[in-house]
């Protein structure tokens, strides 16, 4: 027996941005006269709210004197913070969530990668193709390769995916969609809810990039269909909705109602065994980070918050009308920060890669680096400097394709 | 089959520290003029040091301009951090370690807990007893309750633990020790790496505590023993050396010479691998909170480290000279924050925590909680206030015990 978890070696390789990082470098060495403008990565490009910077003054200061010191928190996150998003992420849309059902952590992503260890490892996983390679990487690592179904969002589905016919015990949805840039009805999100609950099944839905709908009629969160509290986890972060991507502050909304039956009969607790789950791997998230993530709240929070999400979504507009103006095929960015551009000729995804990069110095995200179905497009992000999108936008009207 | 990973159910009812904080609400209830003095939870009361708290502002305005604005940050940690830990925590003691080996977390318990996904389901575990709990329970949500050899650390084997007889995949060990507050010197731990090179074992080194080492002759890191670097992992940790049990921030360095052979005859490293884990599941610690570590590196961040370190092994020393000049049997503390206290006619750890709470309003923490080798012991902890480790140690001396 090797010492060692072998199912590492059945990842496949997702370097996916090392690999983008690397042919970008490459090119500024052989052409550094050019000016290389990233739509690639999802990171943000602007400073944080005032709000927040004025909270983590607050908060460093706070941790300089004996008498406001604080060491440890509270593993699930500080009350006042999981009591802010209470009030002021679900209570608004009209969802009953209690502070115990919301645990804060570093961010969406340690949650998204831990959550497949309260699960049994012969689970039958669902996870959409294309779609952010955590889902499918954390599964593989914990021993579930043979075990994952793919549900493809392409043209035949109308870039939706279809409800299985078989059963799948656990199955990640992620909308606004990473990478698509496409976002569900209440209409389609009710269907996944519904199987859901006939099939036992949980939904794992993702909602990083929430703070981008624009449009009536989106959910903004899982919970508010009803059933969803007895079937669905729900995965959100501080980072595209207040650029925390350096600051490290996201939360995932466990229901109580979220249970299951053992093979003895007893009652099996999510938000329990999360909280056991947290309370032995993890030891809470900086104060400085929770502090900054509330000031969110206040209204000139909220202010600052959006004047950041209207700034990117701009870039988005802009993106977007420019391509559909110049006979391109673009999908998303209207309620989310990607635009998903077919690639013309049905070239491969990396070949159009390389050709925007080598001819426009501009810098994409390959869409089969997020599966199979993502070949032949490309991802763009909204999240660069306006100037720069611009200039970008500009170099695509003069290019002679 | 249930979805659930059912290992879940194996854990021992392991809240030891919510059973504390549950007894001493009530204490407090019935009692509310009564002063309670925590000596239990091992958190720190000492404000930050000061180049952390001008280097978290600095951080802080960084983000709030869009010139300098940093957003994710490397999955491993950023290389002024990665550099700094090299330069000051081993190159000094001759241990050649290079950035690409060292990860930056948010903290030791999240990577002392993940380390586990690294391993085969069916390793065998050697864990000491008493220890932190995370080393077991983490292991048994993995599935190895049936795989775990318990290493005693009693009176019978001068509470060190024995070389096993016995092959073991896997081995923790914790210098300075936690709970005990002992140590191990050159010559006990390079057997320990004798019997991990021989066996092909990995040791776990837990080394949180390093900080409080005041004596020569003791190893402050694992890799000053040769041949370690093939067979050991170091867990560190800012919370304890410099405060951060708050702002969060740790590191392991995995070394690059740590391989192992797959059942096909593959070479495996386990720093390859970690780094996948890390770059899957994790993305990065807070900017500022690194920031906040590496200040820690200057002349004088150094001295404010040591004016810390220092005050709470005052108090260390004032619990064990005390308890020792009243007829205690007493050990640890002496190049660790905590000290570990034999209850007095082999009463019962839980019997002599509520006998403390009762009649001295002191909280300490029962020593069965760190294992069935922890019982008949209590843990001090040396990070309270000074003048409350003076008023309880004046508590102490007037007991009628």
């Amino acid at each position: 027996m090797s010492i060692f978890n072998e199912h590492y070696f059945e990842l496949k390789n997702g370097f996916l941005f090392a690999e983008v990082t690397r042919r970008v470098e490459e090119y500024k060495k052989q052409h550094p006269d050019r000016k290389v403008i990233s739509l690639g990565v999802g990171d943000v490009t602007r400073p944080l709210p005032e709000v927040c910077i004025q909270a983590m003054h607050k908060a460093v200061d706070e941790l300089s004197r004996s008498e406001t010191f604080r060491g440890y928190g509270p593993e699930q996150g500080y009350a006042f913070l999981r009591q802010a998003i209470v009030d002021n992420e679900f209570a608004p849309l009209g969802v009953n969530i209690g502070i115990d059902e919301v645990f804060i952590s570093e961010g969406a992503i340690s949650d998204c990668g831990n959550i497949v260890d309260l699960f049994d490892q012969d689970c039958v996983i669902g996870i959409p193709d294309p779609a952010y390679p955590v889902y499918m990487d954390s599964n593989v690592m914990n021993g579930r390769a043979k075990n994952i179904n793919i549900l493809p969002i392409n043209q035949d589905n109308g870039f939706v995916p279809q409800i299985p016919e078989k059963h799948l015990d656990v199955v990640y949805l992620c909308y606004p969609n990473n990478p698509t840039g496409l976002t569900m009805n209440r209409e389609q999100l009710s269907k996944w809810v519904e199987y859901a609950l006939r099939e036992k099944c949980v939904i794992l839905y993702d909602s990083a990039y929430v703070s981008y709908i624009r449009h009536e009629g989106i959910p903004h969160s899982i919970f508010e269909i009803e059933g969803a509290e007895k079937c669905a986890i729900e995965f959100r972060s501080f980072s595209k909705t207040a650029g925390f991507t350096g600051v490290r502050c996201g939360y995932t909304v466990v229901p109580k109602e979220l249970t299951f039956n053992s093979e003895d009969g007893r009652t099996i607790s999510l938000n329990y065994n999360w909280n056991r789950r947290q309370c032995t791997k993890f030891n809470g998230t900086s104060y400085i980070s929770q502090r900054a993530a509330a000031a969110i709240y206040s209204e000139e929070g909220q202010r600052q918050v959006r004047e950041n999400v209207d700034c990117y979504m701009k870039n988005a507009d802009l993106i977007r009308e420019t391509l559909k103006k110049y006979g391109y095929d673009v999908l998303g960015g209207e309620d989310a920060p990607y635009i998903w551009l077919r690639t013309p000729d049905g070239m491969g995804s990396w070949d159009f890669f390389d050709k925007m990069l080598n001819e426009l110095s501009i810098v994409t995200t390959p869409g089969s680096g997020f599966g199979q179905s993502g070949e032949g497009f490309v991802r763009l992000s909204s999240f660069g400097r306006p100037e720069d999108c611009e200039e970008a936008m500009k170099r695509i009207e003069q290019w002679k394709y």
